[in-house]
Parts: structure tokens; sequence; C-alpha cells
């Protein structure tokens, strides 16, 4: 399996650096083939401008029409196309950072304002039914996605009625908004809590942990999310009353085969068994 | 009132740019002062480095320690500084951002990360009790924090059972997780759906909205986000047992009050009018 391991962290004696290392190092006696992009040492742009597009005129810039333009002639930045190689000759991306207010550190999080362009990872549609293909559907489809994450806050924090939202609701945007959206098959994630003050024993659980599932990528059931266009949402992607009926809340985007979803509904598990 | 208005679009002839001419205007026309961080055109530089930290060793990088350090002896970068003190000045702040991959453009993500340091906007806490103030309370407490987006979906698809999340949950990180987290008090976030292709009627109706949400912002309701040191969150930070008795997802961490909560209890609704 052909892997593209993306950091986003600014030093490599780090709890980060330390789990890259391991990470990189189960990949190699499993006999997996891998790149890197390690954001920091790449030095890698993270604002999206009119640099992006070597071959835009001096007019008002629409990011979206200029992107996929820039794609389709080739005139993305070179730091962009370079990354998009990457991410084609990929089976798996493993995408890992520590979480800064919630969310990625801007490096990643422009990482992907850049290189998923409209015409690369969304904005393709089918030739025949002119639907777009997003949510399961795209370019991008077939591969998987593992996103790797340290957090300074403990388990509980972060769980399912934790302050700090639970872990998966908090990474959606991330999860379903961008690797999903894309079409790639996304797993749960791999979290490091307390990272701020991991003991020698925790941290041996969580190397092991994690060489566990980057050497799993393969055989691990990604998270079921909705398909777009399976048939569960409405012209208007609104999921379908009979589905989640009466629910709401980002639980209701995941399909009810998800294990520990406390708003399946009975009717669903039925129609899932039959 | 003094509003620091934060804007993170590349494009001064946009929709963004319109809206953000026209918010300025009407908070001159009411009298207000306002500041303003136009990212781009400052040209922001939006990743955490070693270079924030003017007067660090040139050891191990512990971003969270550094940066407090920083931020004590007042060697943080200048730009960092300059930001800082424009928060000190504002009673409110607006944010206006396109919304990408369902979340903030790097430049704006940055900003937090590079600019709400530890012991500025969170690591302060209680001189008797010894908690952390955060949720509720902080430095920032008694600020006010309103998010004006743009989002290329339409409506339906961001709302309560749409494809894409609906809007406050996928702000979520940003909105609880951030302006919250660091004591500010959240105004319901101003969206303008569709913005790819706005009519002129649309357009108008976008700016009346904007205009009235940017002249009420002291008499809006903020969102009954819960306090973390209310009594509602236990020492592990998990939700109480009887809160939204039995439920799990983001919509918890909303009190009792908020209006098209569907997973509002019984009993909490009557505790609450009590």
């Amino acid at each position: 399996m052909n892997v593209l391991w993306v950091l986003a962290h600014p030093e490599q004696q780090s709890l980060n650096g330390s789990l890259f290392d391991e990470g990189l190092r189960a990949l190699n006696e499993a006999g997996d083939a891998y790149l890197v992009s390690d954001l920091y040492a790449m030095k890698w742009k993270a604002t999206v401008d009119r640099g992006d597009f070597t071959d835009e005129p001096d007019e008002r810039l629409i990011v979206t029409a200029a992107s996929r333009r820039a794609h389709l002639d080739g005139t993305l930045s070179a730091d962009i196309r370079a990354e998009q190689e990457k991410l084609d000759w990929a089976d798996a991306v493993v995408l890992q950072f520590p979480l800064w207010w919630y969310g990625m550190p801007a490096i990643l999080k422009g990482w992907f304002d850049r290189v998923f362009v409209k015409g690369f990872a969304y904005g393709v549609t089918d030739g025949d039914s002119g639907r777009s293909l997003r949510y399961g559907e795209g370019r991008l489809a077939g591969k998987r996605a593992l996103v790797v994450v340290t957090a300074g806050s403990p388990e509980a924090a972060l769980g399912l009625r934790g302050i700090n939202g639970q872990l998966d609701h908090v990474l959606f945007p991330l999860l379903h908004g961008t690797l999903w959206y894309a079409g790639m098959s996304v797993l749960p994630p791999v979290a490091v809590y307390g990272a701020d003050r991991v003991t020698q024993q925790q941290y041996e659980s969580a190397t092991a942990r994690l060489r566990d599932r980057v050497t799993s990528i393969r055989g691990t059931e990604p998270i079921p999310f909705r398909y777009q266009n399976g048939g569960e949402y409405d012209d208007a992607l609104v999921l379908r009353p009979e589905l989640a009926a009466g629910s709401t809340g980002l639980e209701v985007h995941y399909a009810a085969e998800r294990r520990h979803g406390s708003r399946r509904s009975r009717n669903e598990v039925q129609a899932s068994s039959r």
C-alpha cells in the first residue's frame, strides 16, 4: 500500500515528532511504501492567494473558478501540484496534528484550502446523471484517510457528553466535510489525550495503538457516513424524514450501523438488517 | 461601543468585500468606533512558529509554554501584540469569512492560533478557587463575538438535517471551542447562503440583515452555551447526567432555553422557569 503521511507540528522533539517516527517505522516494517509531507519542515505556505494561480489575469479573483482553471491548465503553483501528485500516488493518507482550538493548525487547514481545489477534490460531476460526485464519491474515492490527533484535553472532556464536544463531532468538518466530501473512506481517528503530560506507560500504549492502526489501514472499517447520492438525501440534500426520524444533530449523518450511535432508530436497524 | 472587525477574504471585489464595506458603514452611522484587521491586506502570517516568540531559547519548542512566557514577558512578535491590543480595546469582535472546507480560511485559523495564546485567551485561573476560567469566563469575558459567514451551500443543506451538518454545529469549534472557551459572549452567526450566485435581491436582503445585526450587537441575546464552572459539569468536565438526560451530541452543551433545541428535556425547561 502507498501511504502519504502529512504532519503539521512545529517541533521534531515532541510527542507528535515521536509518534510520527514510530508510525513511519511501522509502515516500513510492514513493507508499505510512503511519502511524507512534513508541512513545517517544508515551510508550507498556508494561505490561498493569487500566487497559487500562476497564469491568472490580474482581475477580480474568484477562488473556486481560478483554482479550477489553473488545475485544468496545469498552472497551479508547483508546491500545490507536488502535493496533488503525492495524493494521486497514495492509496491512503494519514493526517497527523495537534488539536489547536478544536481544529487543525492553520498550516494544515491551508494544505486543504490550497491542494483540494475544484476539479481535483470536488466539483466533479457524473457524465451520465450530471450529479455532483461528493460525500463518498469523487476523484479521490477509493483512497483511505486516517486522522492521528493529539489533544491536551483528557479523554472524558472530549467524550460523548464532555464539555469540549465529542471528538468525532468536533472533527466533523474534517472527517465528513472534507475527507468524505472528497470521496475518501474515512477511518475512525487515532487520538492521544492528555498530550501535555503523557507518562512513559501512556506513551508506549499510544505508540502500540498507532502501530496497530497504521498497519491495518486496509482492514479497518471506515466511519459509516451516509452517501450523498445513495438515495438517503432528497434533492435539497436534506436527510429523508424516515431516516433517523425526528432527530437532528451531526449524528444523523452516520448510517444506522454505527455502533455507539445513540440516535439510531429502530426502523433503520430493521431496514438495514433486511 | 468599540468593535474590532476581522476579515479573511483575498479579494476586495467580492461578496465578502461588499458586506465588509456595508458593515463598517452601518457601524459608522450608528456612532460606534471600530478597528479593522483585514488579514489578507495585512499579509497576516498564518503559521505558529518559533518566530512568534522573539526571546525563546533555541531549544525544544513547547508552543503553549513558550507562548505563555512570551506573553508575560512582552516578547511575543509585534504583529501578535498589535492584535491583542485591538482585542483589549474592543467591546465586540466581528469575524467575517467565507466557509472553506466547513471552517475558517487558514489565515483566520492562524489568527486564533497565534493571537489567542496562553495567559491571554486561556490558561487563566481564579485566584481563590484555583479553577481554570474558561467556557464563559476568562480574561476576554464581557466581550461579544459575532461571526459573519458566507457559504456556497444553500441554506437547507446546512440546516438541521442538511447533508453538510447544521451550521452552528459545524462552527462549534469556533463558536464554542474558541470564542466561548475564551470567555466571550457568542451571538448567533449571520450567514449568507448560496454565496456563489447571489441575486441583487438576495444581496440587498443580506446587507439589510447584516446592518441590523451589527448595530444590535449589544442587544442581541448570546447563544446559551453552558458555563464550565456553573455546576452543570462534573469534575471530569462531563455534563451531569440529569441535564439533557440520556442525550449525546453537541446540542447537549446548549442550555435548555435554546429555542429550536430539539433535545431540550422537559425537566430542564421546568428547572429553568422556576
